[in-house]
């Protein structure tokens, strides 16, 4: 019989949302939580009590915050390798430097994955792709995409190249780029698993995701119309790459269909844009999910719990005042579920989220999107248009 | 077009978990959120960035606390009278003195409800009941239930006196105190609802409730077998008093139920127990209710996501180390919420709760129970006994 509360201490390297969400999903659990903020004013700053400020390139700061902790993880893949093995030395550090380094180099990722039995046992494959260190390197197959080897997120970092002189204008600004086949998918799908310590692994249902300018604007849960077998086929890869990766945590993986065909896109370790529809619809959050990955307890479970859910990202507009929007949207919807980070609305800046959920898809799509579209902008604009089902 | 972020801040009086699970409803809102603590350790203290420390029933603690805040709530009904006035003339009171005074005072309650018109439209009525200041005043009837006027909350204040020796001991303490008529009650059936300051209203389904010692235990939503002419006149009567009463924020009512009558029991107004359920198992939670309807926002939906839902509470055992019997629960119910409240065990206090949706009743029970007891006492004892159907 203990006469001490046990309950280990949760570190999150990173004060975005995604940081601000685990939060609010640490307090049913009894987990205390801290975050590493580079201001009191980060998203998760101002919600969580045990907040450091410092900075996650300095690996004193690093090592300060982690002392602290039981177990470190992330809410971004920003830091440097270096520092990752310096972390392992004195806390759990999860996903670990070695399985994190596939979610920041994706050279590195690219070449670990090519050579993966399964993604030939489940027809999966990855985009071409070579090394680029001049212009000499991407000379025909137009349009051809570069991306930054490490440091991109919300579509920064990734260049969708029509002719040599973009291209070479990329190219010099010096930074490590891959080139990738430029792949005319059908849709995108996003698979997200977790993964425990003890390998314990669980999927959440394959969703379709939308993207504009390289930021998710939309997903859709279960993505509509996905032929059973592929789904399955999605879901297993990403168990598999968990495991082989050695992943503990959150692995997002995203994907182009073309046909029956699945094609790797990109990887993240860490709770995932494509993965928020889950606080609405799904038994347990990734939120949630993620905290139990990282402490090594047993999954909850994944089902959702309405037959669809609707997602749609909420960019900043031109005003501040997304609360006093927020009014409109609950009168004119009492169903849907907002979500806000706290931050300064700026332009294109993702500052929430809504989610609706039920049973007919179309009618999700339309209530999420007017919701979003009113917070972002104050007008109530249509739904988007239809999401195509894919060619099976 | 404004330049300021508009948000209100919400200050709730008191730190336990109702104002916990306030908190983490507050991130998604994006409102700022703070509570008045008596110690750092209390259990929304420990989650909320804006904690103030002080003392609920010092009349300067309390103005201090309501000068940074632009609505006032309550976690508890225990702040005096006569400093809900003083708060009333710097900060929106939600509920204010007016309303709140009917949850502080028994005999006020029963004397207001009594006059109402509307009771005896809904064919609903009180108890017999009559002020008692001596033991000549309770010498016949047995049993008769002796309850503090003011002060009370889980079973304490209430006293159920079979013989006139037990009632003078009660009387002896010279407390505030009325007696009622003892009602052989079929079951305890609770309705929650909501109202804004501008009157919008909704109702959550209507609940039963099973109480042991005072404690509430146990909570079915809906109700089982309940007819839905009861359940229609219950929920009438919640938005009835609600507005009779000029209640903002929420109200719950607990029931006798009698055959086909209503007998009404206790008032609250704030978040209650019988609707923990809501967090995991209605679109809206009864903690964001709370804060939309004290804020005059519009009320979300109150709509259950599953066709039922079953919450124990989770009591503390001999054991503090909460933490390490999680594992277990988490492992053999991968769908079971887990709501912990951070405090620290001690035996018979209610440390959290647990909840679990789904179709069959008797299986969610099974399982709910499951889970409590071994989070209480790390056995796993079989559910409970069946809840009885009420006679229609």
């Amino acid at each position: 019989m203990s006469d001490e509360i046990s309950a280990p201490v949760v570190g999150m390297v990173g004060a975005g949302q995604l940081a601000r969400m685990t939060a609010q999903a640490a307090i049913g659990l009894g987990v205390e939580f801290r975050v590493l903020a580079d201001t009191q004013e980060d998203s998760a700053a101002q919600i969580c009590t045990r907040t450091v400020i410092g900075d996650y390139r300095s690996a004193g700061d690093l090592l300060k915050f982690a002392a602290g902790c039981d177990v470190v993880t992330f809410d971004h893949e920003h830091v440097p390798g270096e520092h990752l093995a310096d972390l392992e030395r004195v806390a759990e550090v999860r996903p670990g430097g070695a399985a994190l380094r596939f979610a920041q180099d994706k050279l590195a990722m690219r070449d670990r994955l090519s050579a993966m039995g399964v993604l030939a046992e489940l027809g999966v494959r990855c985009p071409r792709y070579w090394a680029v260190s001049s212009p000499a390197d991407v000379t025909a197959g137009w349009p051809i995409v570069l991306k930054a080897t490490s440091g991109g997120y919300d579509g920064k970092g990734v260049w969708i190249c029509q002719t040599e002189e973009a291209a070479a204008e990329v190219i010099s600004h010096g930074i490590g780029l891959l080139a990738e086949e430029y792949i005319p998918f059908d849709r995108e799908l996003a698979v997200l698993v977790a993964r425990s310590p003890k390998g314990q692994g669980g999927s959440y249902p394959v969703v379709q995701t939308v993207q504009r300018d390289g930021i998710c604007r939309e997903v859709i849960s279960p993505a509509p119309g996905l032929d059973p077998e592929v789904s399955l086929r999605a879901q297993r890869l990403g168990l598999a790459l968990a495991a082989e990766l050695g992943v503990t945590g959150l692995l997002a993986i995203e994907l182009f269909q073309v046909g029956g065909e699945l094609i790797i896109n990109e990887l993240a370790m860490r709770p995932h844009n494509c993965g928020h529809w889950t606080i609405d619809g799904a038994v347990t959050s990734q939120f949630e999910q993620h905290l139990r990955a990282v402490l090594d307890l047993p999954l909850g479970s994944t089902t959702s719990t309405a037959r669809a859910a609707v997602m749609v990202n909420v960019l900043g507009g031109d005003d501040q005042d997304l609360y006093s929007r927020f009014v409109h949207v609950m009168a004119a919807d009492p169903g849907v579920r907002v979500h806000l980070y706290g931050k300064r609305v700026r332009p294109g800046r993702k500052v929430g989220h809504v989610t609706v959920t039920g049973t007919d898809v179309e009618q999700l799509r339309d209530r999420a999107w007017r919701a979003a579209n009113y917070l972002s902008l104050g007008t109530e604009e249509p739904g988007e248009e239809p999401v195509e089902e894919a060619s099976q």
